[in-house]
């Protein structure tokens, strides 16, 4: 029996698995949140600044495993092969020369810019405006493998922001390290940060790496830029890797930290839905959708099948960012599941501004009730807009209130509602929010398509996938394909078990992994050919909506 | 000391006010409910069906009176010489020959066919279009006068669709009255519908009444919509009046019925905003609007400023319709108010679905809770709303959830809020819909002068304008105009009043009557130049997504 670890970073908590490489039985799992994080440190929200420390990473880590183990049958730790990690992304952070995150060392412990900037950090909205500039005018289109769009959520616009920002960090900064690289990296006792292994996953859909132009932009690319860049690319790397790849075997240190052997191999980085998609046993041709706040959408496709195609407006094509050897595709909705907890938040107002002052009951009860209510807003709109029928009404909304990751990256957009009439309740706006989401998808879907890209079926993974037939009906019905949603309720640390067992040698390929470990399907959703109909002429409406916003923004 | 008697029927309820001629001093007033109507009867809001039987409005009446005399000093009854009615409209029933509404007869008495069809219902909408299309192939265009669009609200579209609908009324119709007619027709003892006084300001705005084609619409014209229609013309009316003139005086029965003398002069009736503009003391260039639920506004001009125009998109322009010898002019917004109580329908959303369930507290608690925050919806989003700077956000609405009245009547348009983000606020929203009822307003105005009417100043009445100084000043910013809120809280029972006295000889003009009677105004609104300048350029958005709205709708 060989049993391996995923580690999956989230952004508010880990999770670790234990899995058996010959079944994919999941033994055990533990979920640890960040605890600074939580308390709300280094982020200031209404600035959309998101930093969290590295020290959070590494306690959670090891509560994680040690509850996993502490869980799993008697021997399992002594038979545990390898371990992988997958991350958010693009969540880089500055290093000294050694490769230890500035936040480490006792001077900047306390200076968010000195910490990972989490994804969805968008204080670099004007440095990625610059780089889209001079992007555009270079010879060379290093945005090009990133959907021709590069983001504020992303690598180099991340970078630059905190060098102007903030001078201390400027003068002790050497390097930039993903989170994703940088577990295998400490894990396994890294010293240089000449030696950290580099994640293709990371650098070919974030940091503008790809080997048709040698690595990373060209020097000159990045001083005119900025010239506070200079010389960081000489002192970053030139190649990258796939994460199928051993990395080295824990140290010693780590080892018993982690109540592990040294024996146990640490496989590559790469970001937390590449690693999913092969979780949710991802194949050419299929649409791996992890469905939650936001979305993040996976394709692979052979070299063959694309060609020298650049799928125009997607967040990126990377070969190996998935499985070695495929192109990986990504896209995504900036947001999914926010634009419900927006609108249940919208719905909050009466019970936190005016009942929450009331004098008629006690504050405990009143705790109470505001709770068990908030709780139960998003089931109980579930419930009525079910029931109405889809041509009932005139509602219709786009699904751009966090701007628009893909097609065609924008955050300047936002969204809209219309349609309304003085009997459109709340379960209706509900519904046509709901039906804006797969909307949404769509768009996704048919850009891909034009460009060439076939997609015969989806995949759901992640909390709505799992948690909202209604949602998921309704995304089958307007995309009109069949929706599979995977058994594992942690797809996301299953892949990295995958790639584990891959590193470890206990299977050639990442494919053979996922066939031997992949967890099946729970459920099957197939659109209704009524309700397909009539979602393909909403979708125009859509469209035209969508059009005349893009215009007006 | 001469006393008067106005006396305004509104939707739900009627008010008496007792006024001293002399000095404008309001010396009673009182409130009563239509008890048919309140129980919800003879109603079907689902097919936006709505009627009202003459027993509710004769039952108001006299309890409304008695209880106003009962709280007048003593001796007033006796100095009371003159009584006038305003009602909604277009408010048509089916007569007998005797004039009498087919509901006041046994074999009628519970058929809504038979009864009052209020303004706001919409089963009418087939019928309005055919006007409509007919209207835009005959040699003369009949709506010329009403806007250029004939209403399902209005007076022809509800006789039709009636007499379509139900045999048994088509069979024992033979004429058609306004409520605001049939009042004074009965308090004067009309037995023959022939001899109904008919009022200019119900035919000219709702019947297409005009004496450019001599009355009504010819009779080829009628038949040719509908043979259903033959006959009606020439049992209707030739010539109609406007409310300062006597219709008669109390009969005996009314008198007694009322606490009154015979002696009582009873004038003409006319629309409640028509009157109520009257009440609010408009002159000519101001701009009155009665803010409520909805809008209704009125301006009135000389033959000279408006010579032949025909003033595109409103609802009609009348000789004699407000003012004796001036022309009035009707616009509104068809939703102003229920557009914010839309909006506090949908957050109740929780109130109503999930805590009126909750186990946590006691029903009666329960109940006493959800009231309170219920009632305190509106206030609280207003208190939040005022406070958030105005171009600090994105969000930006229209106000067409119950169709656009005016300019260009279009009931299928509907609303649309536009510019949403995660950060978007319940109070944000509830702003927007608030500067979305003043863009609307804007667009009524801006019509108008281009047009060629000339527009100096706003008065404001109704319930809105009293109560809500946030919505006010921002329509004043919007509209950049000062507006003027009357200090009456009954301008339309005012305005009644007003026409009471003259009809009763106490004054010669309407104007005269104005100039002794009015209330004066309790507020100004005036402009701020900074916010004037930032609704300019939002406004110009808001016309955008109306046109788009309006090409997709």
């Amino acid at each position: 029996m060989k049993y391996v670890i995923g580690v999956d970073y989230g952004s508010d908590s880990v999770r670790a698995l234990i899995v058996n490489t010959g079944t994919g039985e999941e033994v055990a799992t533990s979920v640890k949140y960040y605890p600074r994080w939580e308390e709300g440190k280094y982020c200031n929200p209404s600035k959309n600044q998101y930093r969290q420390h590295p020290l959070d990473y590494l306690e959670v880590l090891e509560a994680s495993i040690k509850e996993c183990l502490s869980t799993s049958p008697e021997g399992t730790a002594e038979n545990i092969v390898g371990i992988a990690f997958d991350t958010t992304g693009s969540t880089p952070v500055f290093t000294n020369e050694a490769g230890t995150p500035l936040s480490l060392l006792p001077e900047f412990a306390e200076n968010p810019n000195a910490m990972f900037v989490l994804w969805k950090d968008h204080t670099a909205i004007k440095e990625a405006t610059e780089i889209n500039e001079l992007a555009s005018k270079w010879e060379i289109d290093y945005t090009s493998y990133e959907g021709g769009v590069y983001s504020s959520e992303w690598y180099w616009a991340k970078a630059l922001h905190i060098l102007r920002q903030d001078e201390s960090v400027r003068k002790a900064a050497y390097s930039i390290v993903e989170h994703c690289e940088w577990i295998p990296a400490i894990l396994t006792g890294v010293t240089k940060s000449s030696d950290i292994v580099r994640s293709r996953c990371a650098c070919g859909h974030k940091a503008m790496w790809n080997e048709k132009w040698d690595g990373l932009p060209g020097e000159e690319f990045l001083t005119t830029l900025d010239p506070l860049l200079s010389g960081f690319r000489d002192r970053l790397f030139e190649k990258t890797f796939t994460a199928e790849k051993p990395v080295g075997k824990l140290t010693e240190e780590w080892a018993k930290r982690l109540g592990l052997t040294t024996n146990v191999v640490v496989a590559g980085g790469a970001f937390d839905c590449h690693m999913g998609a092969v979780g949710a046993n991802i194949k050419p041709y299929t649409f791996v959708r992890v469905i939650g706040t936001s979305t993040c959408d996976i394709m692979v496709a052979s070299r063959e099948d694309i060609g020298d195609n650049l799928i125009r407006g997607i967040c990126g094509q990377v070969e190996g960012s998935v499985i070695p050897g495929m192109i990986g595709l990504e896209a995504g909705q900036s947001a999914f599941g926010d634009i419900y907890a927006w609108f249940k938040h919208v719905l909050e107002f009466p019970l936190n501004n005016i009942l929450s002052k009331s004098t008629v009951i006690d504050d405990e009860a009143k705790q109470k009730l505001i709770k068990e209510t908030t709780d139960k807003i998003i089931p109980a709109l579930t419930i009525e807009a079910e029931k109405t029928p889809i041509d009932e009404s005139t509602v219709i909304a786009t699904d751009w209130m966090n701007g628009r990751r893909t097609p065609d990256a924008n955050q300047k957009l936002t969204g809209t509602i219309a349609g309304l009439t003085l009997g459109s309740t709340a379960p209706r706006i509900f519904r046509a929010l709901v039906e804006a989401t797969a909307f949404g998808s769509r768009a996704i879907v048919e850009r891909m398509r034009d460009e060439g890209v076939r997609i015969d079926n989806v995949i759901g993974i992640g909390g709505i996938a799992l948690k909202s037939p209604f949602v998921m009906q309704t995304l089958s019905d307007v995309l009109n394909m069949p929706i599979k949603v995977c058994k594992t309720e942690q797809a996301c640390a299953l892949g990295a078990a995958m790639f584990a067992a891959t590193a470890a040698g206990v299977y050639v390929t990442v494919e053979d992994a996922q066939e031997a470990m992949n967890s099946g399907f729970e459920h099957e959703y197939i659109p209704n050919p009524e309700n397909v109909e009539i979602y393909s002429s909403l979708y125009e409406q859509y469209q035209k909506i969508g059009e005349f916003t893009a215009t007006h923004a």
